[in-house]
């Protein structure tokens, strides 16, 4: 606070009045009209025709927690439906510094180059609103984020998988109803989520590094077996040489696995966001998995394989929370786990027990 | 058939009537009582007096599928219960034909000579009453289904491993209430119920044979990432080399898995029930975890992680087949799934549906 009547940098001047010649009808008239959502239909409509803030809207729509914003989701994915499934989801995974951002930002500026229309989501249940979340910072993805091509959304927040997962997979339809050919969904590198991932994508790429003890890491949480391909990154200068022996041991490791239903065998690439180096190989690696799968029908099998895993899983998801979320079952369940804790009952005598309060 | 008055090897002639003298009202009586099925008090008492017959008939209600049985059952684990828990349980897998049953020959007569009184329990979901199962050939183990000090009861049978599990589970306390105080559970190399028998053993021994491309196959399952120990089996003659090389092999495998809570470094040891040898190693070493996990108090924490784990399975088990035993849920289920497959619905909107008709 400075004194009254001296001069300051941080003295302040009185306002100047707003002008009276503003009229205030015709603000209250764009207020209200600001205020006013677009219907179901006209949102769909604007989907359909490409309109990126109708698609953001809907989006918006799909990751709220309000129940009326949610009955207008589900109108609008239905009527997205037929226009969805044509497009190439790839799920891309790596832990926290193997370079995700940047190998999706290079990967996709190819990708657009060659005249594909992308979406860029991601998945990250640990991520909220307020603190910052994978691809939260599109800063990171500077080019793709002017590109008209591409089309990026940080991670729906949430603290359920299962939440995060339905969000995802309901805006991945919306993103092709809205013509995105090629959907990149990128992950955490933590179990869990990549599951989910994996789960809802038709290709499963995972990014890692060379060196540092690295190469086997991902067999202890079975992602290694998820993948398509791994995609050895940063693969430039000193890393070179390393990354070429990564690529021996991965390869050998691969192998160990039981074939894939796809009758896929996973590759291994190089790759350099950097030297901009092992790219094309990346897709025309994808294209040939699309060739495979399509002419054996995995394609077509798997999208609906999935479609009835996340149906027994929101089930099974919903009928769980239902039981624990019941007041008597809570207090009687924490009453069984001391009795069980002190040997005077088993695990399915008391199940039975709780199963009773139903 | 012989023609009659012939003589010949065959002809029979008939019978001698029953001396009058016999009691008929004694005959009665002893059928009658030999009906009589003792009360659960009875059974409790026998077992608890180490009387095998008593713990046979305990197990077999146990495993019925009766209700009133199950009610019996339940009745004597409950008094049991006190008296159990005072034992090491110790699961041992491998694939068929890496010699399980000639180990635990092999090792139970062993245990038997140091003093231990063994149960022998097997979980194969996939046996059942009529055909054959793992341990359901006792002649597999002479000389120890001879020994006093030794117990081997076959898998009980039934489709669903949840339940196969739960009777194992509470075979366990019987077993231990009868005075067994190292009990050694069987299982078949099939992924599903190695990890339901991990769930209820305190120690992990996966058996192993040396050569064939066999080296790092557990990987697959994740089930070398369960084993406290993996023992090299038939470390013998001409193997005895290639059992070297394996165990130099599965000793670096399992150091790429991170650190057990248990703080335990998995072993890998060589033995032969053939030449007898390496069966001592193998006891010290679970005696060596023993020391280690009471010290640290991982042994009972994970005996009470143990029992959450079964009560929280036991439940959602119940609540799924409940509801997917529903018979206006069922049909529902079909025909959802059918929309889903022609892209009329999504499999969020099917389950609030099917839901909904809870």
């Amino acid at each position: 606070m400075t004194e009254k009547g001296k001069t300051s940098a941080l003295q302040e001047n009185e306002g100047v009045s707003e002008p009276e010649t503003t009229n205030k009808s015709a603000i209250a008239a764009i207020k209200n009209k600001r205020q006013q959502q677009p219907s179901a239909d006209e949102l769909v409509k604007g989907i359909l025709a490409k309109d990126r803030t109708a698609l953001s809207r809907a989006i918006t729509l799909v990751e709220s927690t309000n129940p009326q914003h949610l009955k207008k989701a589900n109108d609008i994915i239905q009527q997205c439906l037929p226009y969805a499934n044509a497009s190439i989801r790839i799920g891309i995974t790596g832990v926290p510094g193997v370079g995700k951002s940047t190998f999706i930002e290079t990967f996709g500026m190819y990708l657009t180059s060659k005249g594909k229309q992308i979406a860029v989501l991601a998945v990250d249940p640990s991520s909220t609103l307020s603190r910052g979340s994978i691809l939260g910072d599109k800063t990171r993805m500077e080019d793709l984020v002017k590109n008209d091509n591409a089309f990026i959304r940080p991670s729906p927040s949430g603290s359920s998988l299962g939440g995060v997962a339905r969000k995802s997979r309901e805006t991945i339809i919306l993103c092709e109803a809205a013509g995105f050919d090629t959907i990149l969904i990128e992950t955490v590198g933590v179990g869990q989520s990549e599951t989910a991932v994996h789960s809802m994508v038709d290709f499963f790429l995972l990014l890692k590094l060379a060196g540092a003890g690295d190469e086997l890491q991902g067999i202890k949480r079975g992602i290694m077996e998820m993948a398509d391909a791994i995609v050895i990154n940063k693969a430039d200068g000193d890393n070179l040489k390393n990354a070429k022996i990564a690529k021996v041991e991965f390869n050998r490791a691969l192998h160990l696995y039981p074939p894939k239903d796809s009758g896929w065998q996973p590759k291994v690439l190089l790759a350099s966001a950097l030297e901009n180096t092992g790219i094309p190989e990346v897709w025309q690696l994808i294209e040939a998995y699309l060739d495979l799968t399509k002419e054996n029908h995995f394609f077509d099998y798997s999208r609906n394989e999935q479609n009835k895993f996340w149906l027994l899983q929101t089930i099974e998801d919903r009928l769980k929370t239902d039981f624990y979320n019941n007041p008597s079952i809570k207090i009687e369940l924490k009453h069984q786990l001391e009795r069980i804790e002190n040997g005077e009952t088993t695990p399915f005598a008391a199940a039975e027990l709780l199963l009773g309060l139903k």
